[in-house]
């Protein structure tokens, strides 16, 4: 395995060996140490000395079932702060094909300022002019590009959002079925990318290569338990798998957790319209694709293919945290314009969080009434059309806020909340205000936990081992569903890893090595300037109190600070 | 003297002893106390938390020459910590007039919504509601208040800048000709007035009533030596008197600092023609004012009245940072041009060079080319009528940035830098790196020390002296140009202090008055997050090198970050 490292400013390419210290580390752990490594934390994000790093998860490889997680992580834009951005599809895998253990991609634009498309084979890499790539969307990208360097290439790209450096812009991976639009979607990654004009990546068609496993026996024998355990877990054999994400919408409206309106209420009236049910029923009907994988090998299928009336595909994949941000949130109860929406921002290459947040935002600015779907589309194509209102949205919901004037603003660390109003579901609450990443429900996710979720109690607690035990999977490559089956005894992990590796590590390996990569993140925060200032959720999340619950968000302070202090 | 203190949410006014640890404070140094205090330092700028102070500094009241400075403070919601902004005009006599120590105004909104105004009178104070005030431009504000109480009112108000939240609002003064344009402009105070739904604040005709000394001799004696000072000196007897601070436009220019094509370079090939001889010169032809001063007293007299091609009043005062920012800075030549931008963002209430800064980040990412005039007016027509390009240039050069995916930003703090290039005067960059309050030359500028401006060794001691120096003048209540008097003999500020006060200090206490007040600064600063990470020059003025001076700024981090700590 080698690292690859190229820049985008001198066209300069080379394959170096892997660093000893970063030879156990993969996904969201060599992120952290990259970025320790390599990235002046003060750096200017979108300037030349930032850096993105390409890092696949340690287990990715062997199409185990959603084990083939990409990593991409640099310096965030939209924070300031490091930034992991985990995503399905290909990418990974065809990485591991090429006996990448990373890519490195770091100087600034070219200095006659075209864009580029870097091809890796097995071959070796080269930068090679982007053409009239720039500016397209990414449908038109992945079509240019498949037959430009044919039909079974990896792809991660950029769309305009990331062109045009926007906060919100993710970098995006084709999946299994040449659908550009598994993205690592957090943290304005994209415009990184954009900053240094690299449009596309291509991942020229390695053959499926899996990698050699150090003690065969143990590596299939976890194999087995775990896919067993997916296979019992109610959640991953049946309910992802036909309701997708979705399913989480009647579950957290129940709880009173459903942004509602710029998260001025916990439950929408017509969340049913959009929930888990309304969605496969109407998809079904009109002739959708329901249990869709992003990766091969997956058995949980938790994506989608959404059918339009027309039963032609409207958006893949339709899901929760897009529900969440871009239905309830603002109001609308049509799950055709949510998948409109989706669908603009997919091609676009942004998070649809963020850019849902921030037009709630402009929908408490008055800019759209909440519910008016024609208006939400009409910004969509502000944003589409790149005028002035368009990057306020496209710049995500806490610029959106300061340049409109509203205080009313989830964000954390600049970067918004996922779908969980902190104010019922008080654990994920603080993983939003203390996670390095800013607000992410994918750091560390407790709705599924049986406790009382208003209670302040021990939430800093829950938060803290959920927070550990996602870094970790992030650091595997293992998709947040996955735990039904690496948890279902607890050597799964540290067989799967010693399988593969060979290097003994121990059932604690998981959380520690999630506690490191914690450590590790905020050191990186720290040098570039955060406090614990930076882990607080929004002021008025602690003063307004949300309907049903009637709570606000109240885990001390103090809890907050405590979690990550290096005896804790 | 009193504290008066106004709740704008629950109506209530208190006039309240001044507390003892608040007895000796003015100006500046009263508004970080006052922070410290009162406010909570990671509270939301525009939200009920947050509070204003108006203080008078510690000499206001004699009418002795540009010693009459009011100071207003709070949390910026421009930079995040420290605020105050001072300005001449009448506000600092009429309170001390009105018997005030300090004005606080606290709260949220009246729970109706309504715009008030604060009415205050030797018989008490009172809210009133502001009916149709709210939206209107100060000049009209102006002329409606002093139609409603009289022609001889004193007024803080907020235009639509501060109404809409506008990052850029100040807060402005009326001066002693009943124009309505001094202007508390720096970090967004208008915004935290405007949030609280304070339109003005009506100081109603109290008589002069000069404050008791306690040594009438010492206090006449040391006043005839300060006004001796300023009289002797030629920069104030004379320069300012006939050219007006834009004086400063040729010998910066020389100096290659000054502000070109949003900093991309440190001289202006039209400078002349924006440079102080040409705009008195046609000011004095078309018959404007050349010698105008803000306040009472005042015998330097830098402002101006100037006129347009018809004669009538243009603008006032037509001052150097705005000739830099919305001149040189976008490429400007026509000092007509200028003065219409800055009319129209003084009838907005909003800072000129965080707006001129903005348009300078438009400019780059191509809403304008440098150099067109009817281009730049029809940016700020945008922001007058509020459209999301407008609010995009009013809530500053930083955001302004980030909106438009410009990297080339001249901000610190999020605030922009005033008109002096920090590559060429290089410890004037480390007053904007390091000053608590962000980038502002009022906070320690150096240019006119008699060093090599372009060498990085020593300025960081220089610009230490200079911002203890300032923060005790704008603790004084003293304009940036007394210092030719207050510096005429090392006894005068102590002489002076002494003489109306009695309280025997000695002649190290303006340095060390200063020295306290950016340690309290720098307290709520830390406390609200910032660390040393906050205390730097933009990355881009690091690496890019200014012509005329080819220089980049390069006093190290470590002169940077040892200025203020407790020792030094």
């Amino acid at each position: 395995m080698q690292v690859l490292r190229v820049n985008t400013e001198t066209g300069l390419i080379h394959y170096e060996a892997v660093p000893e210290h970063w030879q156990r580390l993969g996904g969201r752990a060599l992120v952290a140490r990259f970025l320790l490594d390599e990235v002046p934390p003060t750096c200017e994000p979108l300037g030349p000395n930032n850096k993105l790093i390409w890092a696949p998860g340690l287990l990715v490889g062997h199409m185990l079932s959603s084990l083939d997680r990409i990593s991409v992580g640099g310096k965030s834009p939209l924070t300031g702060g490091v930034k992991e951005a985990n995503a399905g599809g290909t990418t990974g895998l065809k990485m591991i094909w090429l006996g990448l253990h990373s890519l490195i991609v770091e100087g600034g634009p070219a200095a006659d300022g075209r864009w580029q498309i870097l091809r890796v084979g097995l071959d070796g890499a080269s930068l090679e002019d982007a053409g009239d790539l720039a500016g397209l969307g990414l449908k038109e990208t992945a079509m240019q590009l498949l037959n430009r360097y044919g039909p079974k290439i990896g792809i991660s790209a950029i769309g305009p959002a990331g062109e045009r450096l926007y906060r919100t812009a993710g970098i995006t991976h084709i999946d299994k079925d040449r659908n550009l639009t598994r993205i690592s979607a957090r943290g304005g990654l994209g415009a990184v990318m954009g900053c240094k004009r690299l449009k596309a990546i291509v991942f020229d068609n390695p053959k499926p290569h899996r990698p050699p496993l150090a003690d065969k026996t143990l590596f299939r024998d976890a194999s087995a338990r775990y896919l067993q355990g997916l296979r019992e877990h109610p959640q991953t054999s049946e309910i992802y798998t036909l309701y997708g994400t979705a399913a989480m919408v009647n579950f957290c409206n129940s709880q009173g957790g459903m942004p509602t309106r710029n998260f001025s209420a916990g439950s929408f009236e017509d969340a049913e319209a959009i929930g888990g049910e309304a969605i496969k029923e109407l998809n079904t009907e009109r002739g959708g694709e329901i249990a869709h994988a992003c990766m091969p090998g997956c058995i949980i299928r938790c994506s989608n293919l959404y059918a339009g009336p027309d039963g032609e595909t409207l958006v893949t994949p339709l899901e929760y945290e897009t529900i969440g941000l871009m239905g309830s949130n603002l109001g609308l109860n049509d799950p055709d314009v949510i998948a409109k929406m989706n669908d603009i921002a997919n091609d676009m290459g942004m998070d649809t969080i963020d850019t849902g947040a921030a037009l709630g935002v402009a929908a408490e600015a008055g800019l759209m009434a909440f519910g008016d779907g024609s208006r939400a589309l009409e910004l969509m194509e502000e944003v589409r059309q790149d005028t002035p209102l368009g990057r306020i949205i496209g710049n995500g919901a806490g610029l959106a806020g300061k340049i409109l004037g509203v205080i009313r603003v989830p964000v954390v660390k600049n970067q918004a909340l996922s779908a969980y109003d902190p104010r019922a579901i008080k654990g994920t609450g603080v993983t939003f205000a203390t996670s390095p990443q800013g607000a992410d429900h994918t750091c560390g996710l407790t709705i599924r936990a049986q406790v009382d979720h208003t209670d302040p109690a021990g939430q800093a607690k829950l938060s803290q081992g959920v927070q550990y035990s996602m870094a970790g999977y992030d650091s595997l490559g293992a998709c947040i569903f996955s735990g039904s089956g690496l948890g279902a005894d607890e050597a799964i992990v540290s067989d799967l890893i010693n399988g593969r590796y060979g290097w003994g590590v121990g059932p604690d390996y998981l959380q520690h090595l999630g506690r490191e990569t914690i450590l590790m993140e905020r050191e990186f925060n720290r040098r570039a300037g955060f406090t614990n200032a930076d882990d607080r959720l929004p002021e008025w999340m602690t003063g307004e109190a949300i309907a049903p619950t009637h709570t606000v968000f109240d885990v001390p302070d103090a809890d907050l600070d405590a979690m990550f202090r290096p005896e804790s």
